[in-house]
């Protein structure tokens, strides 16, 4: 695709340009050199229009419902005439597992909604490489004027911790019965969330979905408080039956105005920049130092021998590193 | 203090000397590269020695009982003929607040036992660098036959995920009440405990206790389940009546047992041996980029800038590592 000059992107995004915005994105996710360096001085250039929207992650196993949850949900928003950008952050994408987003038959009615935008998840590269793309994404959609930024990610491996520190609200979905559905949920995410909503409450899993509600309201109180002394509510709702979207909508635009009022929203959106600048020095430490053939190459040694319990940890880095 | 051949080292620890097994631990804590070299050696030497205990964590939040606990555990086990080894990861000894374990009146029945070995947190460097010492500090202690060790740590900061990647159980303790104390607590730890224990379940405690118990376990229902399918138990106990201990050491036993049935244990062991030698690269290489007075003074600036929102943090990493 030709590349544009730099001030193209950043008035059609500032405009609100989809078209601009989608290219810039393109730049931002392309692994060229020459990309990025043009995809850094766009978003530096937008940096001021930054920062404005609700930023909201969204998890849950696969099954729980999260598409047409967030059809729901971004339906709700557009139609009281809000901006509502949808990123996602697929950790399966790379083992070709279908990714999420990626099916261009979901989200059906969003995806039309002129107030909508919708990109599927980055794909390649390390997951944290995939997360950066994701964070300059979401800067870019606020500078483009999205108001609401959700981000969606599915509940295996290190992605969910990944979306938690870029958002402001993290919402946990869940399905009633607390049984098979909990076996690929990652442990320790439970408590990270600002919020649980129990998904497909309708028909016959009405009630089931009440009980559940109930319980786990039960269990969040024995966790420990959230620095901000938020109580995560939980709920149940209804994308079918459009029950509990406007509920869930409420309590976010709460817990934005308390964290608005008490500072905490700003402190810890300094606090992921923080994180951010230092976990993108690690990842690139890491690529420089586990990149080159020999090393790598010597690393599967080691860590047979390491697994294996042959050999220290500690004998086995030092033997890596020597030769950095 | 004067250092012995490696060979004294080595047939000392493997006869179970405790006074040249404390001088090893002397050698792995120091700042000296001679000292590390030489416990390097020592280590590599008794690898072959090491791994037969049962490694156990313990956790609470400052209050929770956890020295009177662990006097009462130690001593039920050094009862029944078991060599014990206490060690301990304090990520406040750095900030002066006084360290656990550091404390000598502390567990007085126990660090007279001759079956029992107990030895402060190591203070100084990065909470890393203390997490790799206390792991090394374990294995000398295996290798010197010690038949469980108890690492114990608090309830605040990384210190918990740090002894929860190097032991095979993770023991919570806990208050009954379920108010100001969880205060402290770090969220998403719950979760990790493969049992939670509810201390002081004594007098006019023991009802409160016996409440929690209950509460706990229904919550911990509603959890995902571990890789394992283990289903954390939760007990309450009284050190000063000597309630709840045997059964603990029979629930660790039988995990134990499960886990070396089921392969767990072994897989597990080696997965933390491989994070081991990865957070070693990365701990070294991130203290070779960090460490030049020059770039730290930069890294003030840009955080600064990046804090406020002025700088990409990909930006202030790149600048950053311009001059690596």
């Amino acid at each position: 695709m030709r590349r544009l000059p730099p001030d193209h992107y950043i008035s059609g995004i500032r405009a609100g340009d989809r078209l601009v915005l989608s290219r810039a994105i393109t730049l931002v996710e392309s692994q060229l050199e020459s990309d990025q360096e043009l995809a850094l001085a766009v978003l530096e250039q937008v940096l001021p229009q930054t920062g404005r929207s609700v930023r909201i992650g969204i998890t849950g196993v696969p099954g729980v419902g999260k598409s047409t949850f967030i059809e729901a949900f971004g339906k709700h928003l557009t139609k009281s005439g809000k901006k509502v950008a949808v990123l996602a952050i697929d950790p399966t994408s790379q083992r070709s597992h279908g990714s999420i987003l990626g099916d261009k038959t979901r989200m059906e009615t969003l995806s039309t909604d002129p107030l909508a935008y919708i990109r599927p998840s980055p794909s390649g590269g390390s997951l944290g490489g995939v997360a950066n793309k994701t964070r300059e994404t979401m800067l870019l959609c606020e500078a483009a004027g999205f108001e609401v930024v959700l981000i969606e990610t599915v509940g295996v491996g290190q992605s969910e911790t990944l979306v938690y520190g870029m958002v402001d609200f993290f919402l946990l979905l869940m399905l009633a019965g607390a049984g098979d559905e909990l076996q690929g949920m990652k442990r320790g995410i439970m408590e990270l969330a600002d919020a649980i909503a129990i998904t497909k409450a309708d028909g016959e899993n009405a009630t089931a979905a009440e009980r559940a509600r109930l319980e786990y309201q039960n269990a969040l109180h024995l966790f420990p408080p959230a620095p901000t002394n938020w109580a995560p509510p939980v709920l149940t709702c209804s994308a079918l039956q459009q029950r509990g979207i406007s509920e869930l909508w409420q309590i976010i635009s709460e817990h934005q105005q308390l964290g608005l009022q008490s500072g905490f929203r700003d402190r810890n959106r300094q606090q992921q920049n923080l994180d951010w600048l230092h976990s993108t020095i690690r990842q690139r430490l890491e690529s420089r130092f586990y990149n080159p053939p020999d090393r790598r190459e010597k690393l599967v040694q080691i860590e047979d021998a390491v697994r294996k319990g042959e050999m220290l940890p500690l004998q086995g880095a030092q033997h890596l590193l020597a030769s950095f």
